[in-house]
């Protein structure tokens, strides 16, 4: 592969300072072709525009920079990419880096990563990545020459069919990160508090905020990785099936 | 166990006929306390609402049902019903019944099964039925014994940690349903074509719209069943490690 097509997308919207560093990372090695949402899209999962249309709008085309904007979610990003405005089927797509962890159970809530599984169910290899700092000035400077090996070494190898790459990676300087580790989903979950108001009307409205709770000792998880200073990267798959389970629940008596 | 507390939930509204079915069977054998969009909320997965508050809606009370619409999306309900609205803890989270199947790959971008995977995440046991007609006036009549066997089957048995149950029902005669059968989920996607137009200012906008392909011949899987008049459970889970991929990413050279 002389010069890689590079799909890029997040889920922090096309002018986000993650997005600009990943292309930045991208653009070393690849051309680059960019479908990203017009607005913040965090929390958005695997949502798809089912009951409303689609603007999209062209900013940049060049030789190796294409860039498109549109109003629809990460999924919605990624779909029209692959199966409109892309001539031809990119090696790779990359999504991020985000602006915070999409460590553990936040996988299922992350619009980055849902991008990135979006691909692969659709048979395109791919990588969320992401830094631990939600700020919206964070740092992206120390993790750009992970994010390119890791990226690189995911072309030469060929991520296994039917996973995709869920990288997290610490907001630390570069010198402090110990490597790389290749880990399991731990086991944890958030502890809702809803913050309880009433608008002027009287009515009673919520503001959603919680607490990231992991009682996960394992360190073989991403959230251990994570603590001691390593990226970890997940192996993540779509095929949500609980093999395990089969066998006990064809034990169960539906008569 | 007495009279089990049913939270009830869906993707397509508290005025749905699908949800309005799922009350009246679990009204049946059990206490039911509603929690549910005040919209359709089709295709917003495990969407949650981290930029906007949620609004709540008291619509009945009495001892054995009560009902509240919420602005959010089906996850927002799940997560104000378990750690706002509900005293006690319910025993099993019904969501459904939806207009439509939610079998193979739809389960990633399914409201209704996102409600049921954040009760599993959050410690609850959970089923999502869905019945394959997508129509608003669906004809839910026939699948509601064999949902109140399967509830009542999976209160009896206790679904296994870490797993939520996924049902579709075929959309026939309750005398041409063959049973139940325990599944794998298909390996298939949505084949997007996207529908492109102009407003009225000149800009592009796009209509997602897209084809199901199945091309997973295994007779283990939901579409199979489906198609045979079996009621398929699929086992789902929400740990999306691809365990079997690790050892492989290992062998790579990150240096």
């Amino acid at each position: 592969m002389s010069r890689p097509l590079i799909l890029v997308t997040n889920d922090d919207g096309v002018n986000s300072k993650g997005i600009t560093a990943l292309v930045e990372i991208a653009q070393n090695f690849g051309d680059v072709f960019v479908v990203a949402p017009n607005s913040p899209q965090s929390g958005k999962s695997h949502a798809i525009s089912l009951e409303k249309p689609i603007g999209v709008k062209l900013l940049l085309k060049s030789d190796y920079l294409t860039k498109f904007s549109c109003t629809g979610t990460p999924v919605d990003c990624v779909k029209l990419a692959l199966n409109k405005l892309m001539i031809k089927k990119p090696d790779i797509i990359l999504s991020g880096i985000n602006h915070g962890s999409n460590s553990s159970i936040n996988v299922i809530y992350s619009g980055t990563m849902s991008a990135a599984i979006e691909a692969g169910i659709e048979g395109v290899p791919a990588i969320g990545f992401s830094l631990l700092d939600y700020k919206w000035n964070a740092n992206f400077e120390e993790s750009k020459d992970y994010i390119k090996k890791i990226t690189l070494t995911a072309l030469k190898n060929g991520i296994p069919n039917g996973v995709v790459l869920n990288v997290n990676i610490p907001s630390v300087e570069k010198v402090k990160i110990k490597g790389v580790k290749v880990c399991r989903q731990a086991k944890a979950f958030w502890d809702e508090e809803f913050d309880k108001r009433k608008n002027p009307l009287g009515q009673e409205y919520y503001w959603l905020t919680g607490k990231f709770v992991n009682r996960d000792k394992g360190e073989d998880t991403d959230e251990w990785a994570l603590n001691q200073n390593y990226i970890s990267i997940v192996p993540v798959k779509f095929d949500l099936t609980a093999h395990h389970a089969i066998q006990n629940l064809n034990e169960w008596n539906f008569k």
